[in-house]
């Protein structure tokens, strides 16, 4: 599962791996960037670029993009949504299906509320993946947290069900104490 | 000089060869089109692969993309603005220069007034052009209008200077006439 926190200057990219009981393991997470100074046509082919390289090297099966709308920061927001169109675009391209999902359903996902604040989702990303620290920067963790929404909203794994697994009991227990 | 009117459903491409004395002649004009009921990456990948079929068969040294706008059309503008990104990329992706011009700064550059409605603008292309009729559908139109627009405003044949040629004086006299 490949999550992409798109981005003109930071592009967010993470890979879990999502067992059918739920559980999850870090597989790749990292940026892509591009250098504000240049010409917006080289920035969206750098992005492009990168991106393609960690499908290449990392074959997921599914791409999961972060819906973007209007009225969200204006300033930045049509570069946001142009390199969630190159995010597509590569996953069309590599033959991948793309399913966008909005920041509410990724934190409703990961902590069990649409409000929650992004440390909030950070720590239970990190918890989840069993990571030492929280993934730095924040595109690149929020990009796990979409990779994450994804396999359990609607990819195969949320089709299964069982009892609770040690990593879900981890993520039942940190949900309910982040609504305290 | 290829000018694209990005859209998801419609994208307009419009190629015009611009002569130093700003007489310009229509090379290409025509719709990428994409099917709503595709997915999403399916339709930008549509759209990529259409841009990259005009530019392979006709060769322009620079592309020109009307500038979208966070503000416009709430319902269709991330759309509208995704495919703007893949006609950057394309450009960059085959090494030609890219520039963004507002729908004002077309309509100022074609009919001498940021306001002139949709039909002046398609009108002024037609005669510039020498077209028997107006460029359908709108979208290619445009598109014609921001080649030209580009063309006239920053390309190499707006440094040149001379006397009026006779396609001069058709637009400065159809410019004075859509004032009226």
């Amino acid at each position: 599962m490949l999550g992409i926190d798109p981005g003109l200057t930071r592009c967010g990219v993470g890979i879990v791996d999502v067992a059918p009981d739920r559980s999850a393991q870090l597989v790749h997470v990292g940026v892509v960037r591009s250098d504000p100074s240049e010409p917006i046509e080289a920035r969206l082919a750098l992005i492009a670029t990168g991106l393609r390289a960690v499908i290449a090297a990392h074959r997921p099966d599914v791409v999961a993009v972060e819906r973007v709308f209007a009225q969200h920061n204006r300033h930045t927001v049509m570069g946001t949504a142009q390199a969630s169109g190159i995010a597509l675009l590569v996953a069309g391209e590599s033959g991948l299906p793309a399913a966008t999902h909005t920041p509410s359903e990724v934190k409703a996902a990961i902590t069990g509320y649409g409000s929650a604040d992004k440390r909030q989702v950070q720590a239970m990303v990190a918890r989840v993946l069993r990571l030492d620290a929280l993934p730095r920067p924040a595109d690149a963790a929020d990009a796990l947290a979409l990779a994450l929404c994804h396999a359990w909203r609607g990819g195969p794994a949320a089709a299964a069900s069982g009892p609770l697994t040690p990593a879900q009991r981890a993520w039942a227990d940190a949900e309910r104490l982040s609504r305290r």
